[in-house]
């Protein structure tokens, strides 16, 4: 009776049916997916047993036992603050964005033709932060407030002309920003000095003011400003968002950079995170300035177009002279923020800040009259009483109400009022003080110090102003939506970022508020189900990578090396191998590789690799006795980043080890390891995962992420600690202790969905698709880089460069007309320049893959006709291409190909025919003219 | 300290802020609102008080309140069965689909040019319902299995040749069924005769098999059926289409007419509703079956095309011709039945009915095993036991075990399996009929008859075969979705059907599980919730309309209407009038009412109207004089079916009621008297109300709607009743006791977060709208019929009718170059031909009001061309639209206007403007050709 066994899960992750799997394999040579594993993986780096996790469940199955997790998390209402505030997601928001594949499954928008939507909504963010902050350019956000002060701090130091390694930090910054700061700084040598400012300030290259402070007090931070101007250094404002509606803005301060978090601009703690960090800079830093930047350029229409600007400032492209690692940042946070801004306007945002105040200063009020010793006298959201010897009891009796208090002390609590404080909570913290205070009235006064009341107007562009309505606001997420391809319309075969399937039942969990409505200092005992699912969740990504221990708390896969690296580094130090600084890196590697090494104090050597992107054995013996004593580490990705799974991969982890080095596996293919071959057995002894590559969590349109760490035995004691507890010898690198926690019942589903067998299969069918692509694009496109059998791994690269040097027609080009195609376009020139590579992952079906296939053949045949000469070699599909309806429909029609061809190259574009709202944008103009806000209506005019 | 209180929900419901207000209040001369209302509606109906319902709570309030109600339902295992079987929503479908406005707040598919999207998925619908009973033609789906089969009696009475008024009806068909039949039969003339088929059949003009049968059995009702047929009678099965999959169909057994519900094919129980309930029938009846029909047609490039077909049958048209008063479908659930389809496929709908089979077998043998006598020998899903006197004991175990089953009488319990069944719960329902089976192995027998295996195949078209992953039905519903304009793109301003905001957080809670998952007969100790909600919901609603009583039972207006008229019917009879069987009808009445009236056993007398569509009293006075002792009922409308506030209405009912009869004022238009006036103060005496219109229930795409009744106290007696429970003078009208209960919590929580102040605030901004549109309008386009201080109510009427004669542009003509603006167009030819109907709602702001009559006074333009000869008489872009984006960029444009002429005719287009999928289509054609089910493919090709 087994045929009546619901199919699993997996066959609806899963694209191909069997009969289609059948299919490709024909076409690839094999009679079974068996076979073709076998010829294709290395035998030395199978892995020999299955899977040791639970059997799959079905989804009703999974859902259930998450509803059981949630049930093991209580709710209370959270006035802990430092740095996490409660914030009301508005409905239209959450259902239409954070719960839309239009908006989740997108990717990071490098193809900006189709990334439109989504790119203005960033605009919107950086429209948010620059005008509130007072600062001239705001990027596209950062990954927690944490790191954003970490990377400021690395900017200070390279911007700033003192030539101190001292960075003061105000005593009054929250903790985990101490903790992250302390963790960056030290392989960098930069020397943290804590200040309350009250004396002279230390030579130093930069300073980090709180604004309010974590313990809730309002500064008045000119003269700090001033004094470190007057000595060369740089100011950073760690700036809270809500409260810079009230405020004098950080710029007028005398800041010369503000970071922070938008989280209490309407998206949910979830235990810590993802939230989106900021940052934004005065004029003249912003070339300098780490993370993403959406600019305004124009088309080839001349029409205004955005984009990612001052894009060679990434990391990816930089390498080791990156300026940061981060790759990542939190787009669908970000998106959220600022829909947030949107849809309240600036008289909005006033309100609540207005209101979150009022309810500080009755809860000030209410103290003293019951006389409790306020602290401060000039405070925003955030009240610190003294009571001596008396904290944890206070604490304890407020949640006992079902209120979190923070016990800053034995002698101080701090309460935070939020957009969600009610009165009613303010008689509990009474209560909980011994106060019998009934339902207090809102007190009328104001706490903010007088001298540093806002005065000038913010979020003036009409987009604040436009979608007060539940309806306008829907319509304008639907529009930006629509101009978007993201994973709900076609496939994005994107070679090394996997596009697979986020599945609905891994998502759904993501929103309920047992989940959603954590703080991550919430106690452990409202915290079972989050911390039996991390723990859940770390022993099973340590099974798939065997590895001995896991770290989720890297919230991208740049953090999650950085982490690896920091406990090779502690591990050496340990050792007393204080002297081991080299980190020898393969030629064909990632940019962020580079980066990484770098910050976490280690000297980077490149490794040759040969014409195949194999690293050159001969030269890697070279480099090793070169550096022996100083080895510290390689860094390889496996995969190779050509897609090829390396035959020398445990030789070269031999090597090493027998060197005394440390191996380095990067994660970032593990979709084609998983279930089949694990790094922690064959040979490393360190890799970060991309959860939201291999595990599922989606996009997002460029983050969030997940990057946990994972290592053997040895080097378990250096993986991150917790920014509020001690004893760990290596610090946090991410603000929060789990860091983007409210994320990673995705994967958890995934895998329990799953299960080994599950997990294996996916591998096998996305080798499988990718040899599909392989062997329908060779006959039309040369296939780079192939192992044994002829065979890729799950990507495989094709190359053009022989054909643009033939013809004209460039990577570029191909791109851009995909987009007629209805598709995203491939890796484009990475890892080689010229070429595309192409990962169609497990869960395309066949149809899919044919589609793809087929768009591709025909833009090669229409490469033929320029060939030819049949089209012009300057006015052809190709070159124009995007085109879009109105260019499509326009009155004049001069190109010597018809409108047909344009538009419909292939029939079945007439059902359903994606529309692409700009044509090809000008990168070169958006940076030379950089605008980076919301451009004024009239840049839209005809 | 007020202006920090956070804003109302009905700020962001009523779209236009305070600002937009006073322009639109200055555009049609006034100074207040409250100026407004005096003028437009007549005091003698004002309303004295303000509305006694809760002060407004916000919208993370009405959440917690929902949140703590739904939790007073318990929701565990069902298996009563009953028409009712637990299934799983695949999760792709529900967030996408089910929890999606694109689809949510799509309308009834009257423009098919831009409903291709929900058109295809009905198809789909269609072809499943078609396929599985084995009959040529399937409607778009009905209310409920109970209205369905009430449908198929009278389709039977009119479509068979014997002379008889019996019908007969199977002794096993769900006690639903019967007690829906029977209220409806009655007024009919229609007499109901149970039978067990085991001897002769009466003399009948139908009979009602269910198959398989309330108790489980399944039967072979050939031989009945050609009985029937000897006869001259009509064969209607209700049957599971589950089932189905493995039995013969009834068209194969020789049923003339199938119907049933496709609940248990992915749509959650809901407490009873909604779900689509299904009709098919044999080649011949099509032209007479109720509801409506999606064809296959093809459109002005001869392209294929969906729309309903065969419209001329609707109600709405053919007034007291009418073969059913049914409007609504129930479009929302047929769709996901069908993407159910979709998903599964034949092999996998298969697999759960064997499924399904294997554990009622598995069930029967170890209730055998124990002893225990299982009634049936072959049956499908359901096994009922005989357990002399111990019925109430096993049922009360089983409930404390988490399971409920069904106690059919004191000597018999019935257990139903479906989709979710495990065998853990047959070890639970085992248990409690005190037999200790541990997790039984599941059967391999069938316990179906080897006569009635199912041998054709079904569902061959490929859409069922086409979308099994997640990532193909995720692309493939986003597909539909794209094609399609509903509230979440734009503006649909359908005079008579408010379109108004379908918000988010009164969406949500319908799909929790504690809302979705309980069978509509689990006890009320498990439902309290629920029972609070409805109470409260009933109570709300004759608050608004002052009246004494309300149920919510009717699932639809036409029901309400129906129910309505039952009560005036039996309080006649009651007070021994039983010669008052007229009802007078206004001749500008919405055909439904007469219909309504004809089934419940009145004759329609039409009442004349003036040229401005008001009633002429003087014909009142004539038709009342002469059919004073049989006057019965008026049934009339207000506002005015013309939108106008008739002056005359308090007297209108005075005369009725002088003369003995009741007053039913429908509910339709009550968008335009909330907050303001109550019929049941200014002389009504019973009226329905329209959930999803006045009270934000999405409509679905054409369904679901609610349409409770509202009656004085002296009708409350008569209200409807409950199908399982005995002494309610008028039986049930809908299937379920409490209706479309599962989407109940929208209207509940719109009213709660609007509070009596807000729900007056909409309708006031309704009137304004409607009158700041027709101030816009009335320019260039004369306005129809306008009340006092020539104001209209909250729609105007435009004609178009001297235009259409000085130019031969149509209604039709602008209302599909609306589409090339990307607008629905308003109600065409309703209430007048001629002429369009426009009603903004509150929910739209200025700017979307200001864009629609921009549109029009645009379009007004292209007329004016027309006029002057500048555009073609007929080549023009009018009489051409809509104009697909395949035509616009065709190779040869032979029109006399250009191509961004008819694209973007204004520039707000080139923003994101919608591409209508297919060009204009051809009705007649497909009404010549009538084709219901999925069409080959090749229809597609070009």
């Amino acid at each position: 009776m087994t045929d009546l066994t619901p199919p699993p899960f997996s066959t609806r992750h899963i694209g191909p049916s069997t009969d289609e799997q059948q299919r490709m394999l024909e076409a690839v040579g094999f009679e079974s997916v068996a076979d073709l594993v076998a010829v294709a993986v290395p035998e030395a780096i199978r892995a020999k047993d299955q899977l040791k996790l639970p059997a799959a469940a079905s989804e009703g199955e999974v859902i259930a036992e998450l509803r059981a997790l949630a049930g093991r998390n209580r709710v209370l209402t959270s006035m802990i603050g430092l740095g996490y505030y409660d914030t009301i997601t508005p409905a239209v928001i959450r259902r239409n964005l954070l719960e839309n594949p239009g908006w989740y499954t997108a990717y990071t928008p490098y193809q900006p033709e189709i990334s439109q939507g989504r790119l203005e909504a960033l605009l919107n963010f950086q429209t948010v932060v620059s005008d509130l902050t007072g600062l001239d350019v705001a990027g596209a956000s950062l990954l927690d407030e944490g790191t954003a002060a970490a990377e400021a701090m690395t900017l200070a130091r390279r911007a700033g002309k003192a030539k101190s390694d001292v960075f003061v930090v105000d005593a009054d910054a929250l903790p985990q920003t101490k903790a992250v700061l302390a963790t960056r700084a030290e392989p960098l040598g930069i020397e943290l000095v804590e200040s309350d400012f009250a004396g002279e300030l230390p030579e130093c290259f930069g300073v980090l003011v709180q604004y309010p402070g974590a313990s809730g007090r309002v500064r008045d931070f000119r003269a700090v400003a001033e004094r470190a101007h007057a000595a060369g250094a740089l100011v950073v404002a760690a700036a809270d968002l809500l409260a810079l509606t009230l405020l004098a803005s950080p710029g007028s301060l005398g800041a010369d950079i503000a970071i922070g978090s938008s989280q209490r601009l309407g998206v949910p703690f979830g235990f810590g995170g993802p939230h989106a960090a900021y940052m934004s800079v005065r004029e003249g830093l912003q070339r300098q300035m780490p993370g993403r930047l959406v600019g305004v350029s124009v088309d080839a229409d001349g029409g205004p177009a955005y984009r990612l600007a001052l894009q060679t400032r990434e990391q990816h492209i930089r390498r080791e002279k990156a300026t940061s690692n981060i790759c990542t940042a939190q787009v669908l946070l970000a998106v959220i923020a600022g829909m947030y801004a949107v849809y309240h306007g600036p008289e909005g945002l006033r309100r609540i800040a207005r209101r979150t105040h009022a309810h500080a200063v009755t809860l000030a009020e209410v103290l003293r009259a019951g006389r409790v010793e306020v602290v401060h006298e000039n405070f925003f959201d955030t009240v610190t009483a003294r009571v001596p010897g008396d904290a944890a009891r206070i604490v304890a009796e407020a949640a006992a109400r079902g209120v979190n208090l923070w016990q800053a002390d034995v002698d101080h609590v701090s309460i935070s009022c939020d957009e969600k404080t009610e009165l009613a909570h303010l008689e509990q913290v009474a209560a909980a003080f011994g106060i019998p205070a009934e339902l207090p009235a809102l007190a009328g006064e104001s706490a903010l110090p007088a001298s540093l009341g806002r005065e000038d107007d913010y979020l003036t562009h009409p987009v604040f102003h436009s979608h007060r309505s539940e309806t306008a606001m829907l319509r304008y997420l639907r529009k930006l939506q629509d101009k978007d391809i993201a994973l709900d319309r076609s496939m994005i075969p994107l070679g090394s970022c996997t596009m697979k399937l986020n599945a609905t039942t891994e998502m759904e969990p993501v929103t309920w508020p047992e989940f959603a409505a954590v703080h991550p200092y919430a106690p452990a005992e409202q915290t079972e189900g989050y911390l039996e699912l991390i723990g859940t969740l770390e022993s099973w990504l340590a099974e798939v990578t065997g590895y001995d221990a896991v770290s989720i708390q890297p919230n991208a896969g740049s953090q999650g090396e950085f982490a690896g690296l920091l406990a090779i580094r502690a591990y050496h130090r340990a050792n007393g191998d204080t002297a081991r600084d080299v980190c020898l890196i393969p030629s064909s590697a990632h940019g962020t590789n580079a980066a990484s090494a770098v910050m976490a104090g280690m000297r980077v050597v490149v490794v040759a690799c040969d014409d195949d992107g194999n690293v050159d054995l001969a030269d890697l013996d070279a480099k090793i006795a070169k550096h022996r004593d100083a080895l510290a580490a390689i860094m390889v990705t496996y995969p190779s980043t050509h897609g090829v799974y390396e035959e020398t991969i445990t030789e070269v982890c031999a090597k090493i080890h027998e060197a005394g080095g440390q191996v380095y596996v990067d994660g970032a293919n593990l979709n084609a390891l998983v279930g089949l071959a694990k790094p922690g057995e064959f040979g490393a002894d360190v890799s970060h995962l991309n959860l939201h590559k291999t595990f599922c969590i989606p996009h997002g349109g460029g983050g969030p992420g997940v990057g946990p760490v994972a290592v053997r035995a040895h080097l378990a004691a250096y993986l991150p600690g917790h920014a509020l507890k001690n004893g760990s010898p290596v610090g946090p690198v991410s603000a929060a202790p789990y860091g983007s926690a409210g994320i990673l019942p995705i994967s958890w589903a995934y895998i329990r969905m799953m299960g080994g067998e599950g997990l294996k299969s996916a591998t096998e069918q996305a080798i499988l698709s990718a040899n599909y692509l392989a062997r329908r694009l060779a006959p039309h496109y040369p296939v780079l880089y192939t192992g044994r059998g002829g065979l890729v791994a799950h990507e495989c690269i094709i190359d053009l460069r022989q054909i643009t040097k033939e013809t004209g027609v460039t990577v570029d080009d191909v791109a851009k007309r995909l987009i007629d195609y209805g598709f995203h376009a491939p890796t484009m020139s990475f890892p080689v320049a010229g070429t595309l590579m192409i990962e169609p992952t497990e869960s395309e079906d066949l149809a899919e893959l044919d589609r793809f296939a087929e768009a591709m053949i025909a833009i090669r045949a229409e490469i033929a006709k320029v060939a030819s000469g049949a089209y012009d070699g300057t006015d052809n599909p190709l070159r124009n291409a995007p085109h879009t309806a109105e260019a499509l429909t326009s009155d004049s029609w001069t190109h010597p190909y018809t409108r047909a061809e344009a538009a419909y190259p292939v029939g079945s574009l007439r059902d359903g025919k994606y529309w692409v709202p700009v044509r090809r944008i000008d990168q070169a103009y958006g940076d030379r003219n950089l605008v980076c806000a919301c451009p004024p209506l009239e840049a839209y005019e005809d």
